[in-house]
């Protein structure tokens, strides 16, 4: 078995490839995708492929000669299962474990994050390389699909911890999708009393109640911002912006209530124009969110494994590896998937009756 | 005495002019200036009068008549004189007393700012009305220009309180004008070990170290930022944007140190155009900085009876009523004051040799 299928993005266009099979390095082991779920940051990517590029290379993340025209090898949320093992390996989890972890690899020219890093495969590909210290065993009560689920899970995880929210003061998360349903599965699990989430799609309203909203609102008919304002009283209120549409950015420094503080999950890549004079006249607070810490990974996976988390809700269709240009396609209109599920080892069209 | 002299701004000229004696109304307490501070906000606001009246309309701040085309009357950090009191009054305060106050009045209308509402007059007239439940004493040994300080020093000290900054932590303070030297001196009572101070000017980088800096910077020969990062390590920065160009956001959104917390003291009321990604990929926190509470107001007061704040390095020059206009000109001009003290009682040119 020398090659392998991979979903290859380059200049917003997938592809289904064959690609010669990976080869783990010192301290890296080779996995098997048994899951991978399709990111907003991925179709973000999809979309805006140079300009999240300029600004890698702008951040010095990348070269200029990786910038021009990257060729994208998907995937960072994924349950995979452990194949075998590169030299210097401990080799404590036997070939056929299932695990999960932070999308890293430690390599002698850095931190890379998988699936995103040009030329490193993620699991939109059949198999791909993770870091053997960095592994996490999937218990047995965690599907596969579920698993994938922990890296979005540490994300919302991570945006509410970074707030250091009370019980008693009063969350906003606009927008729910993944990530904002997340931050309200984390807000429920910290003790958030007042959880309001906003979205225009009713079955994202009913998703967010049943993850543990208090209230809804459908921001096309009623203003988010004076509830929580009249639910905030006195108090602080935090607002999770997990839409990431660049124009909701001045639209929220004007209509946020006084003394709130606003968390971005979303990663606002254009440019925009604003006006900071609405944040220094209401003193707002803007804090900027962005992956997680590793406890907070592990953190989520036991949050599943103690059934604190309803993944059946969250992953609404699934698709085998054929079946992902199709997807992507379908997933860059308008639709009402909240996560959608890749499983790699086999072919399929989007089923979206799963876990209906 | 019917009628009193007052400094007039409009269309960003300002003229001396005869007005009527102010009439307190309840509760009200009419005062004469003794000193008052020229502040940076003044100058802006004189430079940008319709932009920043046409923000306050959108903010709900004042009428769409009081927006067109203002007369504002201005000064709002001041020492002044009690008077007389309006009808339901207490009167603790016997006339002769020196007073200073949060420039605030309570009227049926709401709360008006002292020194920026148009038709109410400012600390820049010979006299004013204050409201007699906000007045403070001003102990004997705090001058009329100590007092006059206490403003900027609160604006600084609520910055500084609001960061929540610890004694090991790393402040950047970059610009140091009177804001600037507020935070740096906040920053030195709240026991802060390592404060960078930044600024192009070597009169105002000596200031920076006389007033508690432990380094400076000039940012046009050194990287301010790469020194902050070096001296953080892995604990947190505080920068303190004290100079409130709209050119600097964009670039200390691009510059600052991972992690860091960025507070914004500067009131930006142009439209900037940012890339907040670079807030995302560092996980910044963007701070908004404006007006203090009242214990933060007395406790500046306290701190110059104490002996704490050595006022005299801050007050550069003096002027007399009659020279504001000219010293207005002087200081839209690239400049080394640092505050300007006006005496609206007396007349007289400025006189930088005031203190030095």
């Amino acid at each position: 078995m020398d090659t392998m299928k991979s979903i290859v993005m380059k200049g917003g266009q997938l592809r289904l490839q064959d690609a010669p099979m990976p080869v783990p390095g010192p301290g890296q082991v080779l996995v098997k995708s048994l899951a991978c779920g399709i990111c907003g940051s991925d179709l973000h990517l999809t979309r805006h492929t140079q300009e999240v590029f300029d600004l890698y290379e702008k951040l010095g993340m990348v070269s200029a000669e990786a910038a021009a025209e990257p060729q994208i090898l998907l995937g960072h949320e994924f349950c995979a299962e452990v194949v075998g093992y590169g030299p210097d390996s401990q080799g404590a989890l036997p070939p056929g474990t299932r695990v999960t972890s932070v999308p890293f690899l430690m390599t002698e020219a850095g931190q890379l994050a998988v699936g995103v890093t040009p030329g490193t495969h993620g699991a939109y590909s059949e198999y791909f390389l993770l870091q053997e210290a960095l592994l996490l065993p999937v218990p047995d009560n965690v599907p596969d699909a579920a698993a994938a689920m922990v890296e979005p899970l540490a994300v919302g995880l991570h945006s509410v911890n970074r707030s250091k929210i009370t019980a008693t003061e009063v969350a906003l998360v606009a927008g729910c999708g993944p990530i904002g349903l997340a931050c309200i599965i984390a807000l429920r699990l910290r003790g958030v009393r007042t959880i309001i989430a906003s979205d225009p799609q009713a079955r994202k309203r009913d998703m967010a109640r049943q993850c543990g909203a208090s209230h809804t609102v459908n921001p096309s008919e009623d203003d988010e911002m004076q509830l929580c304002a009249e639910l905030a009283r006195q108090g602080r209120a935090v607002i999770f912006e997990c839409v990431g549409l660049p124009k909701l950015v001045p639209d929220f420094l004007q209509r946020a209530p006084e003394k709130s503080c606003l968390v971005f999950t979303g990663i606002h890549t254009a440019d925009i124009t604003v006006n900071l004079a609405y944040a220094t006249v209401k003193e707002l607070d803007l804090q900027f969110s962005y992956y997680y810490q590793p406890d907070e990974f592990a953190s989520a996976l036991q949050s599943l494994a103690d059934g604190e988390v309803d993944w059946r809700a969250l992953c609404t269709a699934r698709v085998g590896i054929d079946g992902v240009p199709q997807a992507f396609a379908e997933l860059m209109q308008p639709n009402d998937h909240i996560k959608v599920i890749i499983e790699p080892w086999r072919t399929g069209a989007l089923d979206a009756s799963w876990n209906r």
